[in-house]
């Protein structure tokens, strides 16, 4: 609820009105701007245009467009998150699951590396764009709530693993592309005595290189004692070095006619202005794709976001952050680039080395402007091999195995959600894994709550507590039975009720009362109403009254004015125990305890 | 779950693989049949049989086959179901909802009346029956819980007004089809000039009289001193008095020559045995129609099966009634019938009439296995206008105006899943009218629980109790926020809870504790132990300290053996009361208060 200073003066209504509209964050920040933020965002931000250039350029080659979109979708989405984002640390632009899921959306509407597949992406990040803006207008950001955390984490896991066997043929220098995981491992297992050698070599050194960087060299530094902010920058720019110890025998030595794939020539310049495609057909294609990478995108990007704001207690506005990408996106697509989102890696890296302000990724954009200008013809040698081998240094990180345990153990309905979404990713892909991961979790959700848990209870003997007569020595009387429903009632879970009900008067032929305790029930809609009144006409009809006890007060205020409790057979009782009291007085006698 | 009697000596591996096994309920009450009860059930045969005779004909023509097909549809469905369904009374056979939805599922596949449309319908029975046996062997009965009682009032109302509109131009003699209501409509108006007069008495006639035999006859009856029975008996036969007194002139004066049409020649003779075709085709574009049909017609059956059981205190089994419906479709497939269900007038006929046992069913299939060899002749001149008004009539009675009214002033919620479901099934049709209702229905419901709502509470001075700050005069300390979760913590609504945290946090910036009191929480699923992971963590790391007091104790065996609960920077208390009287001793001082 951005915009809450400086309101007093207005009606309730203009103030409700301005509430809906995206507001501009930089207003904010921008006024407080000075020399030592200037400083911190700078430094912030050329560390993480070290870090940007090649990881662009990856996931430019991940999704299956030319180098130079890696650079572009790098700069413009950048400002545009800087002037409408709320979070001061995101780090926006490509990142390697939505280059997965635009290679895979757009993979079967064009051939990879032609003019229609970019013109396709650039579609794509144009619709994106325009459904994060509406839905962050609409106020529709509750929607990512769907993906439930198995799911997600299981669907990155799935893509991650994805992503690394398809980066494999490109480390070995052979044709072994796929769509699932499935295919693409058997096109691997076959082709690999077509294996390059030279290419092999220079990936699998990359990669070793990167891993030992992740993993080992911040120990090293540290104890040789340097500084921990330039040993981070250090280890982030492990992929530049790696670039440049690669790039360079290549050019000396000429690896490229030896067969070893390179990148080639990059044209230098500024980002040109493109536009999207008006194609109904295209867009018709790219609307569930663009719908997944929206809500994927959200969902990863805001998670960030939070986790950072909350280390310096800022606050994310999940509707303006969903316009905020939403610009980016579209501004992506209006220069050359495709979808892009705020990504885990580079934020917290931005994060670390003191970005203060979200100038910090104007300045990156500067920086990735700059070197879209002036490096491409060094890029010229670049081995794809090496680009491939960050690539998988990168996902492999996102693979979480500990989850998995970590969910059979804690619930084995997440486990098969989780399950669910890694199973369909690999064998279908990541749009069906998705949507599968949604559908299984929601409808485990809904078979749970249609199953609530109803208890007869008893008396505790010497106490005015109830317990269920099947744990617990409790007093009963056969006249009477008490059910406690132990969950809100709505259509799914209302017939249960009934069938209990219905079982409870068949066991008990003396019964004359049943009594409902009603303090788990939170609310009652209009089915559970129904149901409530026709257990009650049928009770009735066999001489058994059915009665209420503690009843919640808002469910009370509904219930008021129905026809239901107007008709009442029994009556409405504050406590379940003063309803024992009255109706069946023997239970409250100790001598009378069966 | 059935058969539980003599089991003493099996396994309980046995038991358990019994009880999942259909049951033959005949085997239950076939041992206490005796003279009395064979008296009573013959009697109750008797009125039914009148009763479905001309109403197996009438529903047979609004599902758009021959008037036999109805016959046929009355006669093997009836004994298959008194074989297996635990239902007593229950009066199996065409009804007026599950024919329409057999004329709008093979409507389009082949034209009214041909062979193929006949053949269509029985395969429809053949799936319906597949569906339903399926869904009561795996226990999936449950299933139909997720049809509301709103999404249920607005389909049976909608569609009683899309078959009465449907038959109006059987009465006025026009040929005026359409799929949906609205088009009905306009096409009833467009040809209205062409009404065929001598029809249109007849019919209106007709349906006068069943009218005036529904509301004023039985007043008019008991008045003159005529027992109860005898004048249940005489109104319940007003369908076949009106067949009789429209049959007779229209055979001596010859109105079918002056363009009434009339029934025509129905063969003579029990049910022919037929085959489902096997056609692939076919079978796909039913499957979804049956699905359907299958849920839609046990929704109806079980729950008129049990408002009629629970008045002599039987029970039904839902999974059983899903069996025996499945294996009265399958029959009524091999015997030139077409879907069925159990119906609500005909079983409270039955009930009322003073039937027993299932062996009433039997003896109405005999009456009506009787009237199809002996009384086909005598429907030669039955004029379809007739027919149609016995539908009108039946159908009218099933529109529930007031249920609106009620459920827009109880809901607001289940109002818009009621009347979307309305507006589909009129302007659509009925299946994706009832599709539309379950889809709405459920967005709404995890709409709803995706907003749970959470409370800030203070400590009500002078007591131990705790209220929304909002709303009482409270005690709170600006280094404390305790916030209630009114509601199950699942992945939908986990990042609300995350929001309200992020959000006290940025507003109370003394805060040092935060302390979540989870008395109405019942499930915490793997998604929102994440969120509460992240909640701590973002907490620790602003140097705030997470506590949770008033944890339900399976909520807690669950949480024993995770992380979260292990690394948590606060503690759990027991009572909300000692927390806040440990971690602000200040607010419990009465002398402290602000």
């Amino acid at each position: 609820m951005g915009g809450e200073a400086g309101n007093a003066g207005m009606s309730a209504a203009t103030r409700a009105v301005l509430r809906r509209l995206p507001s501009l964050p930089i207003l904010r920040w921008g006024k407080e701007y000075g020399r030592d933020t200037l400083v911190s965002d700078l430094l912030a931000a050329l560390i993480v245009t070290i870090m940007l250039i090649p990881q662009g350029l990856a996931y430019a080659l991940l999704a299956g467009l030319p180098p130079e979109a890696g650079l572009y979708a790098s700069i413009a989405p950048l400002v545009l998150y800087a002037l409408f984002g709320t979070s001061r640390v995101l780090a926006v632009g490509p990142v390697a699951l939505i280059s997965l899921m635009t290679a895979t959306a757009i993979g079967d509407l064009a051939v990879a590396g032609s003019p229609e597949y970019w013109s396709a992406a650039i579609a794509l990040a144009f619709l994106s764009g325009l459904i994060l803006c509406a839905m962050g207008l609409l106020r529709l950001g509750f929607l990512a709530n769907f993906l439930s955390h198995p799911v997600i984490s299981g669907f990155i896991s799935a893509s991650a693993l994805l992503i690394a066997a398809g980066q494999l043929n490109t480390i070995l220098g052979i044709e072994a592309r796929g769509h699932t995981f499935v295919e693409i491992v058997a096109n691997l297992a076959r082709h690999l005595p077509q294996t390059q050698s030279l290419s092999a070599a220079v990936g699998l050194c990359a990669a070793a290189f990167l891993f030992w960087a992740r993993t080992a060299l911040k120990p090293l530094l540290v104890r040789r004692g340097i500084a921990p902010r330039t040993t981070d920058a250090i280890v982030k720019s492990a992929p530049v070095a790696a670039i440049a110890a690669t790039t360079l025998p290549t050019w000396l030595l000429g690896w490229h006619e030896q067969g070893l794939k390179i990148v080639g020539s990059v044209p230098a310049g500024l980002p040109p202005l493109t536009l999207p495609s008006w194609n109904p057909a295209l867009w018709e294609a790219l609307l569930l794709p663009a719908l997944l990478i929206s809500v994927v995108g959200f969902v990863e990007s805001v998670s960030v976001a939070q986790t950072l704001a909350a280390r310096r207690r800022q606050r994310i506005e999940p509707d303006q952050e969903l316009v905020a990408l939403g610009a980016s996106n579209l501004s992506a697509a209006f220069s050359g680039g495709f979808p892009v989102t705020g990504g885990f890696a580079r934020s917290v890296v931005n994060f670390d080395a003191g970005a203060r302000t979200p100038a910090a990724g104007i300045y990156t954009a500067a920086g990735v402007g700059l070197a879209s200008v002036m490096l491409t013809p060094a890029l010229y040698y670049l081995p794809q091999a090496t680009l491939a081998a960050t690539i998988i240094v990168a996902v492999l990180s996102l693979i979480d195995v500990d989850i998995f345990r970590r969910t059979w153990i804690y619930s084995k309905t997440d486990f098969v959600a989780m399950l669910s979404t890694v199973a369909a990713t690999l064998t279908v892909g990541v749009e069906t894994g998705l949507v599968t991961g949604v559908a299984v979790s929601l409808a485990l959700f809904l078979f749970r709550t249609s199953r609530p848990h109803i208890a007869e209870v008893g008396l505790v003997p010497g106490t005015e507590h109830f317990r269920n007569v099947l744990r617990h020595p409790v007093k009963t009387s056969p006249r009477l039975v008490s059910l406690r429903v132990d969950e809100s009632l709505y259509f799914a879970n209302a017939r249960t009720l009934e069938d209990r009900v219905n079982e409870a008067a068949a066991k008990h032929p003396e019964l004359q009362h049943l009594v409902l305790q009603c303090s788990a029930i939170n609310v009652i809609d209009a089915s559970a109403l129904e149901s409530l009144e026709a257990i009650e006409k049928r009770l009735r009809e066999a001489g058994i009254a059915l009665h209420l006890s503690e009843v919640k007060g808002p469910v009370m205020d509904r219930l008021k004015h129905t026809e239901f409790l107007h008709g009442l057979s029994g009556k409405v009782f504050l406590t379940h125990y003063q309803a024992i009291g009255e109706l069946t007085p023997e239970v409250m006698d100790p001598l009378a305890a069966r």
